[in-house]
């Protein structure tokens, strides 16, 4: 039997989360790892380990996510990449696959991530975003938002937006990118456009070196609450220096939420 | 008791067809007809008839349906619409409500109504628009398809695109506008955007001043038909011509499809 040398490969991964139980695979349920790990098998004839650089949650979304496999078996780039899309559920699409160096780990090598998170506010959101957006009736002081939002820049301690029963060591994270902005036309990217005489759509943006589990959906939370009048800018400083996690308020839904890019 | 006089009300509607039967009520299945019906008699405290200007099938969209109604308990009508949207999911949007001399039917009232189908022709089909576009794997002649379209305005007997077992008198219609193009960015009006290396976005535009039961449809699969070079562009007059529905070929997916508005 001919030996081939094993290759590795790295995938760009757009899915839609609804209806999922999250990147990684469960006791139950559908999982984008576990999909994509049986469509690599029934390629490769063998199990395949696949490593997502980052995390999602059930019901987040992405149109960005990264993963790493590696294959024995030899199959031509556009060829796998067809195949596998194939295989997957139209949910779950690779949009790139390019071949890396033999070992390389998606998880290891992200560098920074960027979330987007979706939210519609008015009073009426358009059926067609409801998977997609997070709508709140409103109003919201949206400039009081924007500036807690640019609070969070920098190097810190994220235990106020950890989750509870999170084990990592540290809850320390570099945020170069934190920013509530109105969307412009056409964003977030993976969303379809408001209906007429609909809701006003925000979108929070979030660039790290790393995120807590449900650390972005803990920030939209909190950022609610001060566009509420609940908080002031003033507090989220405050939460963060504290670090209690049942200072800063509830978790947004999951649905608002994309991983949109992997660097 | 005090005696209301009844008021007539017209409803503009954005509903996400997909896991629903439809507009019209059916014996099994989540109908937009019966939803509305259901969320009105609990405002009216009495059943209430709705009665849709389009009645669109299992799976098909709609941004812009249009419905009609009476009610005798007085309610203002931005209170009506904050009602019925509260009761309904969020699939089903009132997206406008005015008030209309009494009697008013929507249906009787409709002189043309607009349609839209979206297409998506290329290797990759974003999993943001799968329940919203009919992905296609291409190559698809545009061209003859953009030509075959133009070729059904006018007025013509369109048997040969109605439904097997329809039962309305006569198949004539008038088509006013018959367009298959490419679409421009954010289009169609309530599908996400394509993603990064997806497939091109194609649009099937048509206004008439009414339709047979999944003539639309049936027209979007020739068309396709078309553009796959198993029939030509002179074909479709021919089809037309002879009113047989076999040979108009397959119909298209219902999830392509959205009543975009109603005249």
């Amino acid at each position: 039997m001919e030996v081939r040398p094993p290759r590795s490969y790295r995938l760009t991964l757009a899915y839609d989360g609804t209806g999922l139980v999250g990147w990684q695979r469960q006791a139950r349920g559908v999982s984008v790892q576990g999909l994509l790990e049986e469509a690599l098998e029934a390629l490769e004839g063998a199990p395949v380990q696949v490593v997502g650089a980052g995390r999602t949650d059930a019901g987040v979304h992405a149109i960005g996510q990264v993963a790493s496999c590696t294959l024995t078996r030899t199959i031509e780039v556009p060829v796998l990449q067809r195949a596998l899309n194939a295989l997957l559920p139209p949910a779950v699409r690779v949009v790139a696959i390019g071949e890396v160096p033999l070992g390389y780990n998606a998880r290891f090598a992200a560098r920074l991530k960027t979330y987007h998170y979706a939210l519609s506010v008015g009073a009426i959101a358009s059926p067609f975003e409801h998977r997609h957006v997070w709508h709140l009736a409103g109003p919201l002081d949206t400039a009081s938002m924007t500036r807690a939002a640019l609070g969070l820049v920098g190097r810190h301690d994220f235990s106020a937006f950890r989750s509870a029963g999170s084990s990592v060591r540290t809850a320390t994270r570099t945020i170069v990118r934190s920013e509530f902005r109105r969307a412009r036309p056409g964003e977030p990217a993976w969303v379809a456009p408001p209906v007429a005489g609909g809701a006003e759509r925000w979108l929070y943006e979030v660039t790290g070196d790393g995120f807590l589990r449900h650390m972005v959906r803990a920030i939209v939370g909190l950022l609610v609450e001060v566009g509420r009048g609940r908080r002031q800018v003033s507090d989220v400083e405050k939460i963060l220096a504290g670090g209690d996690r049942a200072e800063a308020g509830p978790t947004a839904p999951a649905h608002g939420l994309c991983l949109v890019s992997v660097e």
